[in-house]
């Protein structure tokens, strides 16, 4: 089944032309209309540039208007977009040019600047392109589900990087599966702080044009900006990473959110479950989620149902998909694998990759977690992240869980230091709320930890590495 | 993309188990977690009878919990439902059972009996399937959208019936692309008073499943019953055929169906416009549609938000689907085409019907109709249905509609009738209200349809002939 469907854009165009599509911060709105218009047009300045069925297009840009035009005006030419990290190095991002086989860059305008280490044939800002004269092309009408849309690189902070493909059938079946376990309510509004590079951002723009719903987006996280949309916006269903939810509730303080706030979508890792244990007591709709950019999006999220009955579970997988655990230990521990049709058609030109992480369709995630009895799913850690300490696996996330439901700590990061006697001991890095000293926390640990979970350093630290997505970097954690 | 998904009634019973999945009419509710333990016992069952992979089941059945449990039994096996009209005759039944490669037939207990004329092989009750022992064998825990589902039979009014081929993935589609249209809401629950044994009710199951959704199931329609349930169950969403709108609403007098109400979905061709316009005025939200067996039902329907607006029109294709006229004349009126992953595999083994039905993936669906400036369908009639007078294009539904419009008249059919002047000349059968006169009819159409287009008689009947799923059949309005 080579599945057709209409240009997704043009669709919604059709069904619901005058319906917001885009809002800003500042109050402009895109309808599904001119967000169409606007998206055609730059199709045809693009086709100038020989960009045609197939091109690779690297796009670098911060949250903005131009970019999703850019993204739609691409799948109007049939061409592929390989989304840029802005935080990345020239070097970083010129390694997944040449391994995307991109020749032309797209950029937002106040990045072209920036640009110049990066080597592309040609790079071009929005505007530059938004001066072309349009060129007759037929544009697509129907999108082939079989074919790629996207590639986004995984940050990968072991090996190379590895570009991710997203079909359109990828996209498409993410958001299906999620209007399947959050449902499609005709007044939603999705706020989205996250990054537009980022598969989470991304995703939502493909559920924008197949809802009929409007996106508001933002440039980037900020609690204040994010509290007043939710206040006076609208704003129903909200993506989020534990550092926002911690930011959102302190900004909050004793301040209730309206009722039409649905859920705080939460991604990005495991996040500690007194943070979440807060927020259900006070009715804040934390839905956590688990996913990756090869799911092309969340994969297992706990439905509106389970929000406050399983705490600190990622919930069950999407209707469309599978999740299960292989080779689990006396624990129940082992590597999370996934399935489904939103998974990604494999990493671009990286058969050993491909051979590595797919078996007869199953995706092995890297990493760690179980299913409870009732089948929710539990994310440990990254495999990767995993200490071994005299032969324990310590999962440096529990520890972050227990040392963040201290009240003086704002934020904890746990990594492994090398040991003689046990091989790999955990060492904590501590951002604190307020004054605290280094055996207080011991204290508050001792009764919570077992001896060997027990972090052996603790080291006070102004803030945790993060990438561009908020995730926590645990590899960044410096002695 | 042969996608794969988990096995669509197990899912919903682990991602819901205790949610009701069929309730009836004496409140009788099956939760899913139920729902898929019959299921999976009974294809246990089904399975003594070397009933396996790819094999053809006839179902012959009225709307009963024991049958949608053999449904979903079939699909655990891989097995083919092929559903049989319990309306049809013995004749009629034995043509699809030979066609369709059926040796095996399941009738509900109280048809078993009448089952005497059917060929086949074995026909066995559900409840003498009940009495088997469970054989031990392996079920489908995913499902291909690739493969055959159902077979179920066009009502076929000129030739041989075609089985017409349901995919999962035709199912899969169809019910996504309703709740694109319709939304998802966790409150929701849908009455069908429609046979099951029809695409109509059939897919409200798949649906159920998937939104993990009550269906509130009726042997068969009853105007009393559908009222009671709307106005006392918590119903959301209705299907119905024009006929039953007409019913409920004399029911319904001067109150009000509560709020929660959303839709009627109305399928089963054009409905009359004084009856849409009456509805609107009334605030009943009736959204048209338009579908076929060959599309696993609506794949054009009225939107929420334009319901009101467009009285008359079908709407606009499903978000997944397209609608183009072919051929179109003078009057725009040509014959509808539709695209999309709901639209059937084909007719079971009739090279020839899908050669003349498919064209570049486009079904040709044998209705006249067209669209209007902004892209919205309106449909006409069955092309086979159109009079031809000295060269003028009739559509009897139009004639129909502006009959029904005159408050003496309860319902109109409108067929051709053989003429030496004209070749073919308009002729209406009349079910009345209240007293009223041939002269009075004339009188009220001339001041309201073109000369050519006036009846040329007028005849008074008792009742209009339905099909199983109160299609009316011009064809059988006799002289």
């Amino acid at each position: 089944m080579q599945e057709t469907i209409p240009h997704w854009l043009s669709k919604q165009a059709d069904l619901a032309p005058d319906k917001t599509a885009i809002e800003i911060e500042d109050g402009y709105c895109l309808t599904f209309k001119e967000l169409e218009y606007k998206s055609k047009g730059f199709a045809r300045k693009l086709a100038r540039l020989k960009i045609t069925k197939g091109t690779h297009v690297g796009i670098l840009s911060t949250n903005e208007i131009p970019m999703i035009i850019a993204i739609h005006a691409l799948s109007y030419l049939g061409a592929v977009g390989v989304l840029l990290n802005t935080r990345l190095t020239p070097e970083e991002i010129n390694f997944q040019l040449k391994d995307a086989e991109v020749s032309i860059v797209l950029t937002a305008d106040h990045l072209k600047e920036n640009s110049k280490g990066i080597k592309a044939e040609t790079i071009h800002s929005f505007s530059e392109i938004d001066e072309l004269e349009e060129k007759e092309v037929r544009l697509c009408t129907e999108l082939n589900l079989a074919e790629t849309f996207t590639i986004i690189y995984t940050s990968g902070t072991t090996s190379f990087p590895k570009g991710v493909i997203h079909t359109y059938g990828n996209h498409w079946w993410s958001a299906v599966g999620s209007a399947l376990n959050l449902g499609i309510h005709s007044d939603d509004k999705w706020l989205m702080p996250l990054p537009l590079f980022h598969v989470s951002g991304l995703s939502t723009l493909i559920k924008s044009v197949m809802y009929g719903m409007p996106i508001y987006l933002l440039e980037k996280f900020n609690e204040r900006t994010v509290h007043h949309a939710i206040m006076n916006k609208g704003i129903t269903i909200v993506s989020v990473v534990t550092v926002m939810v911690q930011r959102l509730m302190s900004f909050l303080g004793d301040k209730k959110y309206p009722e039409s706030l649905r859920c705080l979508l939460l991604g990005g890792g495991p996040a500690p479950k007194p943070l979440l244990e807060k927020a259900a007591e006070r009715n804040i709709p934390v839905f956590q989620s688990y996913g990756m950019t090869e799911t092309a999006s969340q994969i297992v999220t706990l439905s509106p149902d389970n929000a406050l009955k399983k705490i600190g579970s990622a919930g069950k997988a999407l209707f469309p998909a599978q999740v299960k655990i292989m080779e689990p230990g006396e624990d129940s521990i082992g590597e999370i694998h996934v399935k489904g049709p939103m998974v990604t058609a494999g990493y671009f030109k990286n058969e050993e990759a491909n051979q590595q992480a797919f078996n007869s369709g199953w995706l092995a995630t890297g990493d760690l977690g179980y299913l409870d009895e009732a089948g929710f799913l539990y994310v440990s850690d990254r495999r990767k992240d995993l200490i071994i300490s005299g032969g324990e696996n310590i999962y440096p996330s529990e520890i972050e869980s227990v040392l963040s439901g201290m009240e003086q700590i704002k934020e904890a990061g746990v990594t492994s230091k090398a040991d003689e006697t046990w091989g790999q001991v955990p060492v904590a890095f501590i951002v604190k709320n307020s004054e605290v000293t280094e055996d207080e926390i011991w204290t508050f640990a001792r009764k919570r930890l077992a001896k060997y979970k027990l972090p052996k350093e603790i080291h006070f630290i102004d803030h945790l590495p993060r990438n561009a997505s908020n995730k926590l970097i645990r590899s960044r954690l410096k002695l």
